[in-house]
């Protein structure tokens, strides 16, 4: 049976021993996806006005979120966001979303980079619902980390 | 071309008005799924120890979620969340999320119960990433509101 | 068996649902206290220089923390503090805290009354463990209430 | 001699009760200025790639900080604040800021206001001091007040 | 007359420099307890329902808390904190508490340990003051601390 | 054109990547000013009742918001404060604030010394404003920096 690291022994949570692990530079990034109806996807293409600050506002939500995670997971650690980059691709069915993420703190920013990927997907549905009750996240994964004691790996 | 109601005419990002609206009761429920390893589900599903406090974790972070989205979302408006529920299944490929928000205050809390599905959905593979890197989140949406002035709404 | 209103019938936690309570002006006073060693309590109650802005910082570590309720315990909703006193009281063996909590909103204040005096508290001691490692707290409770469904009581 | 409503006879901090009042609709203005160099300035107006989200993150920095007061001001009450407008106007020294707020709660909003423009002011002064280190906020004040026991007041 | 570190010269409060302090790996424990009624600790003691995530609950409070140090006391420093264990004991007339806090970084985690400590218990009077009013916390101290220049120590 | 460093090259806002800086010694002062009415100047210097804990809580709120910064600019990095101090002196048309912030992290400390000295500033105009309305910050701004690449700066 595989152990949940966030348990001790008698399944109770903690918040894992990081002391011995050393500060290295340690990448994540993330994705995410809204999907939402050809208008909104039409509005938010549209070059003039309506566009506007949707793509910023989204953008700094996941910026600030890579900042929130040991305030919104009760077992993260506190740990030095020391980059953050969060790109925005409107598409057909609606907005894809990457971010990445980079620390030179003890421990890795896989969980940044998804939550920031999310809260900038949530910001979206925030503000894109009045016109399209239906958006909605339809994935939201990381894809690959790098640096640390268990080294690289990318999804496959 | 529809209007962002968090956009004002010249595109800039503003905070809705909404003094004129009233405090009525108000509820909203939204979803959010979890994909993990069958070697994942297995150790949650175990009666005995590892699952542990995994599940209560997850729902206390999803209930403590309802009430940071003014937070995490710059353009929404500081609410009283009355009252939150967050339900957590084990099935065959993951875990199953469903919330439900109330408040008699004056905007719905659809932003507030899928934030809290989404955020659960986070804890969840925080605590599981350890065992399965591969655990995603596959989808968050609102699925039904009721109350305010726009009535009542179920996803179909 | 009594039952715990923050649980329900399957004992998972919630926010309990007060969409039907009604804004009524309650108030709350809580009392703590911290002991600590003569020397601590001479310098404390020294007129002149050392005294300084101990007793401020632990007021107003006290009033803000009548704020931070809804962050500090998970379950609890968040409501409009309308009102927070904090008086402290050097005494032979300590400091002696008092806070009165206000509010005209759905829940009572006494958790806000008993979070603030033991905020206080723990910034007293913060501040005196330089010079007295054995400061503690040697209790924290509510001592009063009243307005609500529940009216006015009064530890004995 | 004046009496500083936050403070009690003893001149001690506290917040200042306010069960007994309305909530009604209350609005502030507040403004705010950076002044900058010729170059910053000229970057902030040209219509192509530099000036980016500058404007956009000043404003969602501004926006987001109508909700921090009750954080960042020990004594101020949580209140629900209903809508908010950051307005950034480039001219020739600088970034003038303005900013209104509205709530239909219980006590006035001009310090919300005048935190928004003030964090929006930072927010410039971060993002432009790479280029210019003399970057400096000139001036932060309400400009006007409606609603409420006091009236509504004008700066002259 | 004994000096305290938060206060300079002039009686005022300061956030002292620590710039000089070297990162080691520093521990602390702190113990609280909350008594409460017969009926109360019976609940929790029941391995059925009622008990259900009470002490879940009040432990991912306590760990939750250990990041939340710099926020509640004004003039504590920002540190990482890198490891964290909260336990939980029914006894005879209530709840027993004891957390362990752990870094790697510049100042210890007494402080840390001690709000763990003490907000667990305050989770827990929350969970169940409405079975029994009662409910009070009865001491919360730091009982052991080592590493850093000060050395070890334990309470007697 | 100058380069804003908080900008990719297409112009979106981004946090800049500092995995690369060497953690030094850094340190920043920086100041405010508050203009009130002879009346407020008078209060505040009296010394006996009135003044009260007005400055006491300005300083507090100034040490707080040094670590509120990662919170306040969405762009800001998660940062060490290690030492922060707040100064107030009563003039004759005001207060004079001036904070000088120390850190041995990654980045510069200017916006912690900067964002502190305004909201010393934003807590007096809050305290005095219901005796004078018309009370205004009439400036902020870094006005000295060292450590780091960039080396020592003086504001001339």
């Amino acid at each position: 049976m595989p152990e949940f690291t966030h348990l001790d022994a008698a399944g109770q949570a903690r918040m894992v021993d990081v002391t011995a692990k050393q500060p290295t530079v340690r990448t994540a990034t993330a994705r995410a996806k809204v999907t939402c109806s050809d208008e909104v996807v039409a509005a938010l293409r549209d070059g003039t006005v309506p566009k506007g600050d949707v793509l910023a506002v989204a953008r700094v939500a996941g910026i600030a979120a890579t900042k929130k995670v040991p305030d919104l997971l009760p077992l993260a650690h506190v740990i030095g966001v020391h980059g953050a980059r969060v790109d925005l691709k409107i598409v057909d069915d609606g907005v894809e979303i990457e971010v990445e993420t980079r620390t030179a703190d003890r421990t890795g920013v896989e969980m940044e980079a998804l939550t920031a990927a999310t809260v900038a997907a949530l910001a979206i549905v925030d503000m894109v619902k009045g016109v399209d009750r239906s958006a909605e996240i339809v994935n939201a994964r990381v894809t690959a980390k790098s640096g640390g004691r268990s080294g690289d790996w990318r999804r496959e």
